[in-house]
């Protein structure tokens, strides 16, 4: 067998030690001594460290340890000091997380994803580095040590058992890795998640190091394989802050037409399928990235005759636990929770109920190619942008400015039984179209889409050459203002380069819709094709 | 659990019953009965069909069906009928197989990888359409039905067992799948094909439709977890036609300055990565795609003070069997041979002396994500072009015509530990540079590029935001020829569009340097960059 030089798996905590507990959900008298305040737990991040926070989707993350270490930096910079940190969590987090690190320019670089307005201008000017990395891949890169060294884990949890054991918060994300690896440990206990949060979670401890893996034995979406709590070596614990703060859960828009069209063709397709026997009668796992489309794709199956349907996702929003509620979802596993406060309180309502029949487990674990794959997960994930080719972009803004990042779309779309990408057929009020010539940047390639929605249909893309795809793709799900302008790009790259055929493209044009918004305000055309050209 | 209407596996094939057989490879006597001509077998095909042929990089694939049927088809265009056939492989066959067809006119649509001069003609110039899937998705896509329906499978194999199993030939590809899920069969028996490959293959039968996929209970790349004989349903197989004839075995160059130069660069980072405790002393299992390059870092690793060294790749190069011969290499796991005639006759001489050490898998195994993944595989495979971001062009020239396909680059890149790209910096005398402002085709995001290699040096891109990567990469793997206008390109782009420098580009002027080889035949810039604008 190979020799190995990689870091082991952290030991199991010692046995606690005896001392008197001083809060009811710090029970570990050890652990207890190290309650403090987010003050002096802030104190102990230096200029330079790096520091992986807790945090998916806006559940879970630090609600104080970032304020007090924001205002340690904005002292520091007054004082003319330099005062910056790499920052990394499980996925975005919320303007009380990233939000005042980004205000008080205390970022030096970030990963794997972030979706904070400041953050993002930040990024964009060329003062933060971002690393936009599979969500799949950030806990193992981490471990690889192609990230560099962790100073610090920030990580919120709900409570602290007399025997050090964690019960992880409304997120799990990259947690598990962060108390591993990092030197020092500051935890934020918070007592708004409630207390019954124990028994949700499935934290996997069987990650190793090639070559030392072994299968991940998950055959079905609620299989538990792993614990309900994280572990953390207690002489790691520098500080526990305690709070009581609600996480961000931004309230919910009403479906709106667009958004209902986008389900209805979906949920079609899926009978579809179905009606040809290519997916069974109860369809399989269903994966849906965050926001309106996929909450209306859930309300669309709410309302359609599918029962017994399973979800292998990422985050569970207020549609998941609609189906949960009228008996159509059997259960659900994810990394995190994502619910409207509507959504929050039904879920603390009735926290009893949902037992069993929800898991949140690590990103590397809900995430996983592995288990993506063998489970046959439909994956439903929205995009900025696709080319007639089917081409995705899911990241950039005009070929250059990041949006929020690719997030899970990569894991799930790559290895799924079938994938969506979904999105409106135009922005900013009709000047922008959502299906373009070329993609101003590429996160699914055409190897990996499968299926194209916007309100005007659907296209599927299966088993089609890119030439062929053009035509289906135009006339399904570009926006009829912009067909003609997609119909004349590619009929004179197949006319002017009769041996180039199998991608059509007149590369001079080729991103000249992406210029014209930049110069016009609008990807529309002049009158003529030729005046159009960027 | 989820019901399902999907096709099972295959029942195991009846007892054979009692004849005499004509052949000493065809020793199942109720199969012996079915041997024939290739012209007579090829009378089974008609036009319309898809036909799922076997083969892999030049081996195992039919010698003499694809020959009569091509007469056929011509036969057939000469009296103005159509007969054309939706051509499914492994991957790259022959002149002998997609060549003759192509030249024929009889191939309608391709997948899932080719490189075939004729056909790829036939593709770019809009004749044939041709679908570039991932290997490791080609068998599951057909399985799920996305490919439509399959009539004829036409596969090499080296024997027909009493018991009516099959011997496989010098490749496995997608046999299994084709053998499976054709409605006929037909067999070829090559004489060529050393009788002693039987107890080389480790073909998978335990693959499954979800929601009943199980974990590939596969922990090293020398593990068996199939048996070595492919089964076949002797009620489908239609004919068997015998030949006696080469694998395609095309001779390999000596590695030039260049591939000698990559293979040092890429030598020596593997051992920097192991100084640095970040891979263990052995390494972890390689893999290579094929050609020079490949090779030569065989040749590098030959020469080097590794050693336990693993492979788990797809194809079989001389250099590898030279890291055998020299006790270098464990074994290696693979699906296909791709050997030059000197390296087959090596093989061929010693072929006793490999089993063991050689397993030959089904592609969909080969190239599995989740078996990459868990290997922590490192993965080395060869680009046409890279944009300074890290977005890498495998399969396109000059943004629309194929060269050849993704393969199993997308499958080994993605998953693996640790991904090299590698190409030499320029192309055609220096006119074309191998890094660009922008990738004119997309086969493997930002996200997915870890390594880019080419004689001038090595760009390391892990945990760098894709601006940061610019500087990096230009100053590492661009020609000297190409910096300067590098730089100019990024420098300009962050100064004109300085709240969009995540990833700065000029669009209008992005895809300019294919544009100018088009017009001029080179992508070196007129002397001032506004001159340069395409």
């Amino acid at each position: 067998m190979p020799s190995v030089t990689l870091p082991a798996e952290p030991p199991t905590p010692p046995t606690p030690q005896t001392a008197t507990p001083r809060s009811s959900r710090v029970t570990c008298p050890r652990l207890a001594a190290r309650v403090t305040t987010a003050e002096e737990a802030a104190a102990l991040v230096r200029d330079g460290d790096n520091v992986g926070i807790s945090g998916f989707t806006g559940a879970g993350y630090p609600k104080a340890l970032p304020t007090a270490l924001a205002a340690r930096m904005r002292a520091a910079h007054e004082r003319g000091e330099q005062f910056r940190v790499g920052l990394w969590s499980g996925a975005s987090t919320a303007p009380e997380a990233d939000g005042v690190l980004a205000e008080a320019h205390g970022i030096s670089k970030r990963l794997p994803y972030s979706s904070d307005p400041t953050l993002r201008r930040e990024i964009n000017d060329g003062e933060v580095e971002y690393v936009d990395a599979h969500l799949s891949h950030s806990a193992q890169h981490m471990w690889f040590g192609f990230y560099g060294h962790l100073d610090v884990a920030v990580v919120e949890v709900t409570a602290v058992l007399p025997n050090g054991l964690l019960v992880p918060s409304s997120s799990v994300g990259n947690n598990k890795t962060w108390l591993d690896r990092a030197d020092k440990v500051i935890l934020e206990v918070n007592h708004w998640q409630p207390r019954e949060l124990e028994g949700f979670h499935d934290v996997y401890h069987g990650t190793r190091l090639p070559p030392f893996r072994a299968p991940i034995q998950l055959t079905d979406p609620l299989q538990r394989i792993g614990e309900p709590y994280l572990r953390v070596d207690p002489a790691k614990v520098v500080a526990i802050v305690e709070t009581d703060a609600p996480d961000r859960n931004s309230p919910l828009a009403a479906p709106d037409d667009d958004a209902r069209a986008m389900a209805a063709h979906l949920v079609d397709f899926l009978r579809h399928e179905v009606a040809r026997g290519r997916m069974p009668a109860n369809l399989l796992p269903l994966q849906s990235g965050v926001g309106n489309v996929a909450n209306a794709v859930m309300a669309g199956l709410l309302d359609s005759e599918f029962e017994q349907l399973t979800s292998f996702t990422e985050v569970i929003q207020d549609g998941l636990l609609d189906l949960l509620d009228a008996g159509k979802l059997v259960g659900v596993s994810a990394t995190s929770f994502g619910l409207s406060p509507t959504g929050v309180r039904r879920f603390m309502d009735d926290v009893g109920s949902y037992k069993g029949r929800i898991l949140l487990r690590s990103e590397e674990i809900s995430n996983h190619p592995e288990l993506v794959r063998r489970l046959g997960v439909i994956a439903i994930n929205g995009m900025i942008e696709a080319d007639v080719y089917g081409n995705v972009n899911s990241t950039h803004v005009m070929g250059s400015s990041i949006m929020n990042g690719i997030g899970g779309s990569g894991d799930f779309a790559r290895n799924a039984y079938l994938n969506f990408f979904v999105s409106p057929s135009t922005a900013k009020g009709g000047a922008i179209s959502s299906i373009v010539p070329f993609a101003s940047h590429v996160d699914h390639t055409e190897h990996d889409v499968q299926v194209l929605v916007t309100e005007q249909g659907l296209a599927d893309l299966r088993g089609l050459s890119p030439s062929a795809r053009a035509d289906v793709v135009i006339d399904r799900c570009a926006h009829p203002a912009f067909r003609d302008q997609l119909r004349d790009y590619v009929g004179r790259a197949r006319r002017e380069r009769p041996h180039a055929r199998h991608t059509p493209h007149l590369l001079a044009e080729a991103l000249s819709w992406h210029q014209r918004y930049l110069d016009t305000g609008s990807m529309q055309a002049a009158p003529t094709p030729e005046e159009g050209r960027g």
